[in-house]
């Protein structure tokens, strides 16, 4: 196995995999030195190369979790080394233009089985694995025209083995979905923060005079902008969809309190109440 | 003291000042008969009534601890039977808008010095109260017309012995600060969880495809529509100058994404994420 971008993601699996007897060795194929020399040292991986031949020879499995735009170069750059039977797979938040944008790549015998490991931490890199990262956590698989039976099985038993739920869903049902529980709320803490940071009066910040609430609306937008960015230009149709409704219903909120309708403000704090009730759960995982 | 709404604050707030010997009696005045007698119960307060006369008779202090709308009624049915030297503060989350409503209800030797503890749990009522919700919380004291130098110094006092940080402010720069600080992440998860109240694709609801940056986002949705809708109401101006630029923010994200403007959006994350550093601590209080 050769997982590309050995970060929270690749490592965590990675230690998963090793665990679990699943592989027999594991290449980590990356551009920093430092995070893959702390690979190393962890264990994460046996061996750590920057040469994208040396990163493909032998891998039956290739795990791509890099960011989102530089899963296919990165996969172009293996390619030519590969073995002609190679199963590829990723781990990126977005799967339709993903697909597209890889299996022109793949060799005729080849086969990519796109996933979707819903988990996540403030935390990056190397250090940030761990073995336990998605127990619980829930893995989509969006099989495509180049899915082989055996090879969804392959990595549905990976992902089963790491302490996940799987679910099997179409590529695009994953990113409208996903548009909505993940790419809005981010978007959502990132417009909230972007408002806040220059927002003083008399001298005074007025983020300062939140209390956990404030810290919690915006804990999501402390996560990578490069990966950030990757999504909004790859998932756009999907993010645009989901907006609306949420623009909407700022609006909605906005001309209410402008006009006192105490009656349609009731009805929408009572519809987000009623949403939240039903999510269940406290807070920060 | 005379304690009117024995809920979370009003209950908290009594059982700190009993606790550190600042009062003689505590009476608590509300309407919910349930809650009354399990503030009797958990000895948050000596004597429960209904009875408006009987809440004011001998009440050196009162503390307003209702809803914000319901401040200035509750006042009123109190003050006929209230001493002539009372002095009267307030818990809300709104400040202007209730110093101008409480302010014609003093008799002539009475005093008003409206406060704000920032602090808040999900939980609500006489169960909820704990004498040791204010330590490290920021409260903020509003002076006003109506306030003396002896009853300031008084609720500064009460306050501080509760563990909490004291701090003056003018009313409006207190409504403007949290306007931006806790009204406006309040109406933003508000907008999520609303928008995403009946977001389904395929059969699927789509918030269940959400991981704790969903939850964490939406949080303050569950808060009391009841006391929303009135701070909405009382703080409108303050409330739409913050909601500005957070719409403004919004809408340049949309239009970034749909135009595919990489540079721009990466801008807007990274304000995002430096706000979020700024702000520190890791979310849910």
């Amino acid at each position: 196995m050769t997982i590309c971008g050995v970060g929270l993601i690749g490592g965590s699996l990675a230690l998963a995999a090793r665990r679990e007897g699943l592989v027999e060795r594991i290449v980590g194929f990356g551009r920093g030195e430092a995070n893959l020399k702390l690979a190393i040292e962890r264990k994460i991986i046996d061996l750590a190369t920057r040469d994208p031949s040396v990163a493909a020879h032998g891998a039956d499995l290739v795990v791509l979790a890099t960011p989102i735009r530089s899963l296919a170069p990165t996969l172009k750059a293996l390619a030519p080394s590969l073995p002609p039977t190679a199963v590829i797979t990723d781990v990126g938040s977005v799967k339709q233009s993903v697909i597209e944008a890889l299996e022109p790549i793949l060799g005729p015998a080849m086969a990519l089985v796109a996933a979707h490991p819903i988990a996540g931490r403030e935390t990056t890199g190397a250090g940030a694995a761990d073995a336990d990262l998605f127990v619980g956590a829930r893995v989509i698989i969006t099989p495509s025209k180049r899915s082989t039976p055996g090879a969804i099985d392959a990595i549905e038993q990976m992902w089963l083995a790491t302490g996940a739920r799987v679910e099997q869903l179409p590529p695009d049902i994953h990113d409208i979905l996903l548009a909505r529980a993940s790419h809005l709320p981010q978007l959502s803490a990132t417009a909230l923060a972007a408002a806040l940071e220059d927002a003083t009066v008399d001298g005074r910040w007025a983020a300062d005079y939140g209390a956990g609430g404030l810290r919690d609306t915006t804990r999501l937008a402390a996560s990578s902008a490069d990966m950030w960015v990757d999504i909004c230009l790859t998932n756009r149709t999907a993010i645009l969809d989901a907006l609306s409704p949420m623009n909407a219903t700022l609006a909605e909120l906005t001309s209410m309190i402008e006009s006192g309708d105490e009656a349609g403000l009731r009805a929408i704090f009572e519809r987000g109440a009623r949403m939240r009730r039903r999510l269940g759960g406290s807070g920060t995982a």
